[in-house]
Parts: C-alpha cells; structure tokens; sequence
C-alpha cells in the first residue's frame, strides 16, 4: 500500500468538494491503486494555515512540515484562485512545494498559463511531478490524454468552447435575453462569479488557451499574449444575427503554429450549423486537437459541476502514484 | 535505449501503413521514449511467415522465434481481418502470442470481442501486455483514454457512431441517393468491403460495441449477444423522414448497466438535431461515455484514415515500452 499524505493550499468549493470525493472513493483508490491518501494540512487565506493540527506561519511553513513527512508520497494540492495580473500567489506555491521536493497538483491555471516552462524543468530536477488537469475542462483529460495517450503526436493547433459562463450567457441572449439579464441570473445561480469580468472579457478563455498552448505545443505565452476579445452589450445581435442565418455564435479560444510561433485567440466567432463546437449547449465544452497523425479528434464535456474539477485533483494524484518520478 | 523486435500477423494495408508509420517517427521514437523498433518477422496467408529472413511453418513458428530473441521487448503486432463468427484466427495468434511471453498489440476486433477476460487474465499470468487501441475509432483513444485518464471512474454505459461506411451511406442517402448506389460508391471509393455485410448488417458496430462492453463495463459478451439491427432498403426513407423533422439517422451502438447487466444493442436511431452524434458527417465517429463522476463526456474523431489504424498499434507499443508489466 502506498501512502500519500496531502497539504491544501486554499480550501474553498473546490477544495472541500476534493476533500469530500477522496473519503468517497477511498477504498476504490486501496483496492484498485493501492493508495491511500491522507490530509495532513490545510491552509487558507481566511483560517490561516495548520499541518497536524499544529498552526503554521503561511502555507509555506507547511510546506516545509510536508516535506518532511515519512509518507511514500508528499503532495500539495494547490486551489486557490486566479489572479490575472500574474498568476500568483499560485506559482509562489507550487515553486515552494516542488523546491521542498512535494509534488503538486493543482486547479488553478496560473502557474502554467504564466510560469509552465519553468515549473516543469524545477520539476524535473527536483524528481517530483507537476500535474495540472483540473486547469482546463475541469476533470475532463486533456493534459493527461495528450502525455499519456498520444504519443509521438504533434499537436499544431487548437479550437473549443472552455469558457462555461460566456456559453450560458451567449445561448440565452440567442433566445432574446439582455445580457445584463443573462448575466445577473448566472450570477444568482451561482455560474458567474461577483465580479464577472473575468469570464466575460475573455480573460478565463485566455488563461485556458495559455496553459492549453505552453503544454500542447511547447509555446511560452501568458494570457496577455492572446489576443482577446470578449462578450459586451452587441454580443446578443451579433448571436441572434448568426441564428438567423443558420449558425450560431460562440466565445472561441484557438491557437495555431505558423512559422514556428504560436497564435492564440479568443473571440467571439460564428460557426457554421455543423461545427462540433456550434452544437455545445450552456453548461457544455470541447476542445478540437488539431494533430499530424490523427488530423483532427475532440474531447466533449457534456456537463460541468464541482465533483469534476475535485476529480481532476484526484486523477493527478492517482497518476503520481503510478509513476511518481518525473517522465 | 530500449530495443523492441516485433514480428507481424497480418500484413495488409494496416501492416504495411504501420511499417511506414513505424519509419517515419524512429527518430521520435528514439528522442523521447529512448525506444528502438525493428520488424523481426512477418507472416501472410498469401505469402507465409519468415524470421529474420529464414521461413517459418506458420505464425505459431514464427512466434516462438521472436519469443527466443534477446531483445529488450518482445511484440507481436496482429492485423489479420475479423472473422465474425469466433474471431479467429486472430484469439489464437494472440492465445500463442502471449504463452510465448511475448507483449501483444492487435487493431483486430475479435480478440476483444469474443475472448477479452481469458486474455486479459492470460497475459496478467505471463507478464505481459495485451493492448488493442485500434479494434475501436482506429488511433483515438479509447481504451487508454479510460485506462490511463480515468482511474476511479466507473463506467455506465456508452452511445456512439463508431462505423464510418453505414454513416457515409446514411448521409448519402439523406441526400436522395438510393441505398444500391450509395453503397456501390463506398466501395468504389475503398471505404466499404467487396463483401460489405459485415458493416451494412451492423457486425463490425456489434463487434466493436462488445468489445468496449467487455473493457470498459466488465462484461462478458461476444458480437451475437448484441441486439443488432443494420441498414436495408427501407433505411433511406426513414433518414429522409428524419431530416423532415429537424433530426437525423444514425447507426447507434450503444451499452447500458442495469440490474447488473450489460446490454448492448446496435440500431438505426432518430437523433434530435442538437445531439452529439447527429452532427458527425460521413467520416467522424464519435463516442458519449455516461461515467459515476464526470457524467457525459465524449470523444470525437473528426475525419479517419489507415494511418490512423496504424497509429493505434504505434500507440501501443510506446504504452509497453513504458510500462512493460501488467499494470
């Protein structure tokens, strides 16, 4: 039996989801993995940060306590939230946590939509493994199907549908909502954040498309490098005018080598009735990978919750306890 | 670097389309999995079996001189076509291959269909691995997208389009043409058999549809337990009525658990337009996978070809090459 004990980094829905679907699935992860996890540590920015019980100074000081562990497998699981200045403080905890020789699985997209290079090569010296699947897509694999599943495969470009909010609020002013009315019962259903410029200026879809294109395809962009444009108050025209003719409108975040550089975009882009993309209902995403030896092949999420960004955490440990030195 | 002998059964147009493949990515083979491939042997219905340039009786002979090589892994490779009544020869090659202790990788169905636990629990017995990515969608994953990128996901059942020529003679009789013609067209173009039963009657979907139950949902089926209906000259009409009411035929293959039991049915089946599959045209497949923790998610293959076929047995030999052992 391996035994891995875990520090939280943040411990909001996502966290506490995770916390709840590894006491679920436990005796799957004994019997199938032979694993089991433990959490030794939490830190958050409102209760502070404690390792056995025992209070710590930040989330670095636990980390530390962590890595000192007797466990078979230290990790951090890092959710805290997003800053689009910088990624951080995200990238902070993941380098400390790889420096202290923990692995790190996180949700978070700042540290490989910022710093993934980086982190990877600080990964690879330091023999730990550095996982990320719950970024983009929530548990859906994208990371992990592309490492694991498709090797000696090149990737040269990207298409999806990987912003949830902008989706829900596209479709519902295609049957004629405002979008301050769309927006505002996202918000009341708890989809869209308080302060929702991040989904709606396109900024989540960017940070996604960055991670997506740094990973994928060997880029080192950060989410100001993709050119983004978002949704405003002509979007619903613009959405209802593409139903008109037949298509539909949607928030597309793409990427594409050319010359050896990569472009990524995200904007709002009318597909033809057909597209895989065009069909995606609110809650619905997918990515098409843009490959030389398969042309073309699309993951699907039909449906988004908690459970799946939590499962993403779980994946990514369960991978390290496959092959826990770096590949 | 990790040398790899492979001997061949079967070498038609996937065999040699995998010896191209095999050529054109050695460079990558070796730069990022430090492997080294070489076809050792090869054995034809038409023009026999040889080892190392010296003839064999039969592939039974030659696997046991591929069983005896040094090298660092030892693989057969089976393309030989479906025999949808036993699916043999292809169970007894792989049946030999395994109790040689050589690793096998087939893009046969009829292992997988009709003999998935025996062999499965064979090579676990022996050491080896027995690997199939291409019996389904040829080169995406599927069978190493659920084992290698959905640990502690249960899967419930599953709803696809996973046989090309039935959907390009669907949408061509959409558009008015008559079965008789559509077909003779596939078959002129090389995407259907002389003999073009085996898909028209809905055999190949029942083969591949038995052979993800017996994966991905623990059963214990073979292609005759499907309740299988295929195409006829009524069909045309039905996917003309369809489209008269904003939906659209399609060859469904689908699972479902209940009760604890697995049923498989293959069925010509009325879509509503925003349905996944309703929008694959001619040459996409696609597969909706109904899992406990990420609900519905799919994976699309967009366009098909016998690369593609090839690169699905590539896929394998990088998965043994790293990971040699029955996980």
């Amino acid at each position: 039996m391996t035994r891995a004990d875990l520090a939280l980094i943040g411990f909001g829905n996502v966290g506490s989801r995770f916390a709840e679907l590894l006491e679920d699935r436990a005796s799957r992860l004994a019997a199938d993995h032979q694993l089991t996890c433990r959490i030794a540590g939490r830190a958050t920015r409102r209760t502070g940060a404690e390792y056995e019980g025992q209070p710590c100074r930040d989330p670095f000081e636990m980390v530390q306590r962590l890595a000192a562990s007797d466990a078979d497998l230290r990790i951090v699981v890092e959710t805290t939230t997003l800053d689009i200045r910088n990624g951080e403080p995200a990238i902070a905890h993941v380098r400390a946590a790889i420096e202290a020789g923990c692995h790190v699985v996180t949700a978070n997209k700042g540290p490989v939509a910022f710093a993934y290079a980086d982190l990877r090569d600080a990964a690879a010296r330091a023999g730990v493994q550095f996982l990320f699947e719950g970024a983009v897509m929530d548990g859906v694999p994208i990371f992990n199907l592309v490492r694991e599943t498709l090797p000696a495969v090149t990737i040269l470009g990207f298409e999806g549908v990987i912003n949830t909010t902008t989706n829900h609020i596209i479709t519902s002013m295609e049957q004629g909502e405002t979008f301050e009315n769309a927006l505002a019962r996202m918000q009341a259903d708890g989809i869209a954040e308080a302060d929702p410029s991040l989904d709606v200026d396109g900024w989540d879809a960017a940070a996604k498309t960055a991670a997506l294109a740094n990973v994928l395809m060997g880029a080192q962009l950060t989410p100001h490098d993709v050119r983004r444009t978002g949704l405003d108050t002509n979007t619903g025209e613009a959405a209802r005018a593409a139903i008109a003719r037949g298509k539909r409108l949607k928030l597309v975040a793409s990427a594409r080598l050319a010359a050896g550089a990569v472009t990524c975009i995200v904007e709002p882009r009318e597909l033809p009735a057909g597209h895989l993309l065009a069909g995606l209902d609110g809650a619905a995403n997918a990515l098409i990978l843009e490959t030389d030896v398969l042309q073309r092949i699309a993951i699907c999420q039909l449906s988004g919750s908690l459970t799946q960004t939590a499962y993403a955490l779980l994946s990514d440990i369960i991978a390290i306890a496959r092959c826990p030195q770096t590949p």
